[in-house]
């Protein structure tokens, strides 16, 4: 196993202007392995209840995600309820059950302690930090993702994880709030100060952008016709992007800009339609198109001896 | 003379978080013309009043514009003010004096009526459409720019005149509100359809997309630690877009494309100072620098037969 990630798992009700679903699949842990399963093997550790469906159980084995880890325990799945009518690019929360949630306390198996790779999702915080800190030993990246409600009711743990990984995905709104800084860039270099060598933040139909001490790097979105339903795009941006480079091991600056071509891939795809669906029936082929129409979407001619600007 | 713009010049008064300046040197033909001029010979076509100050139009010579366009009439010279106090991005009028562009009717001389590069930049529509129909032949490319008060007051002339450019450029607002489209994919098909090759929607501080039927393109902006002064950015990257395509003659996607990276280098510059104080003063040093630095904001692996994605 080369990639643990600790998240929720969740049964999601979503109503957006291309229809509503009830108690669809998700969860920050569903989108990103599923997500990372395309290049890698992934554990999962998280809890369900026990009205936790088993086709569902099975997609995740049918992906190779090792679910060892994810414990079924008495009481109900955590869930949530919202849409995105107002504003595609913002959910308005109708309903937040933690369920068995409220009493999680992750513990890792042996073998999933010694992941070369960690990405710890949008739970709480103390989680996250408990996760990292029942790891044998310092995996070779550690990335953590949050949201807004952390940063206000639980900020110096969030501060104290931060921290400690090495690379923070966070949404552009959510630089803002932590920092207080209105312009990006001033947001990411005080998050860099704070720990993390990479921050991506996350812009929605905007793209991502990496900020490290060493380079920039924009990701454009790919422009969509049409987007069916946003849930978990940023988890599954987080899952190619941590999965490309957990299967190439490259933690290079070269590494992290094709990561994030990756995330922004499976991002696009996981907004097509509601929940897991299009994410979880992809082929090798569908990956490799949408990453080239990307090289094709941000390509153009650098100056070279023979090719100038035509400056006066 | 490759180029022509028709468009406004004014002095603006304007504050934003980083001071404020009274009569500063602005209106969308300067901060095009004064872009455009470090890449190719520009004629410009507007009006000024008496209160025109003579260093101004020295500027504009210094620069290579050819100013016989450039009528001086009995009046005040049209003013703005206004201020981006709350929000970088959106600028509040305060006032808006028409001035001498209120009587304004364009006349050609014979040699700017026989330009190859036509910029119709943002005045009213009908103006725009006139100077169109004086050119003595079809110039090789023409675009035009607007804003959202000619959508509220002049749609159909707007609409006309569209429908004669090759190519549009619009903020994404406009865009949306001129097509009734939220999505903005959806806003450029359907801008698209009514005439333009090209639609170029301008996103400020998250740089620009190119759609066309045949391939579409992502500009990021450049990653500033600070924007003084963001007026006349979509004017400067209109100049170095326009500016580049007149130099070079490339009109291909390929010239679009570099032409887009040219645009946001010269749109990075005009926001780093106020009014045109930057971009009046780079050298081609400073141009071909923040050129490449584009390239190092984009550049990523592509897929090619020894380099493809670890796909499982």
């Amino acid at each position: 196993m080369k990639i643990l990630v600790v998240g929720s798992v969740a049964y999601d009700s979503v109503e957006t202007p291309e229809g509503k679903r009830e108690s669809q699949l998700g969860g920050s842990a569903s989108y990103f392995s599923v997500s990372a399963s395309h290049f890698t093997e992934v554990g999962m550790v998280g809890v369900v209840g026990k009205d936790f469906r088993d086709e569902d159980l099975r997609m995740y084995e049918s992906h190779g995600i090792d679910i060892s880890g994810l414990n079924v325990v008495d009481g109900r799945t955590f869930r949530w309820s919202g849409d995105y009518l107002q504003d595609i690019n913002t959910a308005v929360t109708h309903e937040t059950q933690l369920n068995v949630f409220a009493e999680f306390a992750p513990s890792l198996s042996e073998k999933h302690a010694a992941a070369p790779f960690l990405f710890l999702a949008n739970i709480e915080p103390s989680l996250q930090l408990r996760v990292l800190e029942e790891m044998s030993s310092r995996p070779k990246l550690v990335a953590c993702d949050t949201m807004n409600l952390w940063i206000d009711i639980a900020r110096p743990s969030l501060a104290e994880l931060i921290s400690k990984v090495d690379i923070l995905t966070i949404n552009e709104g959510e630089a803002r709030q932590f920092t207080d800084e209105e312009h990006l860039p001033s947001a990411a270099a005080e998050l860099l100060k704070t720990g993390p060598s990479t921050v991506v933040i996350k812009r929605g139909e905007y793209g991502a952008a990496l900020f490290s001490d060493k380079f920039n790097f924009a990701a454009p979105a790919y422009p969509l016709a049409k987007v069916v339903d946003p849930t978990g795009a940023g988890d599954s941006f987080a899952g190619g992007f941590m999965g490309y480079i957990a299967a190439t091991g490259d933690t290079s600056e070269e590494g992290l800009r094709r990561g994030a071509i990756v995330g922004s891939t499976m991002a696009s795809f996981a907004v097509e339609s509601f929940g897991l669906e299009r994410i979880r029936s992809l082929s090798r082929e569908d990956i490799e198109e949408r990453f080239k129409a990307f090289v094709e979407l941000t390509r153009f001619q650098p100056i070279d001896g023979s090719n100038g600007l035509p400056l006066r």
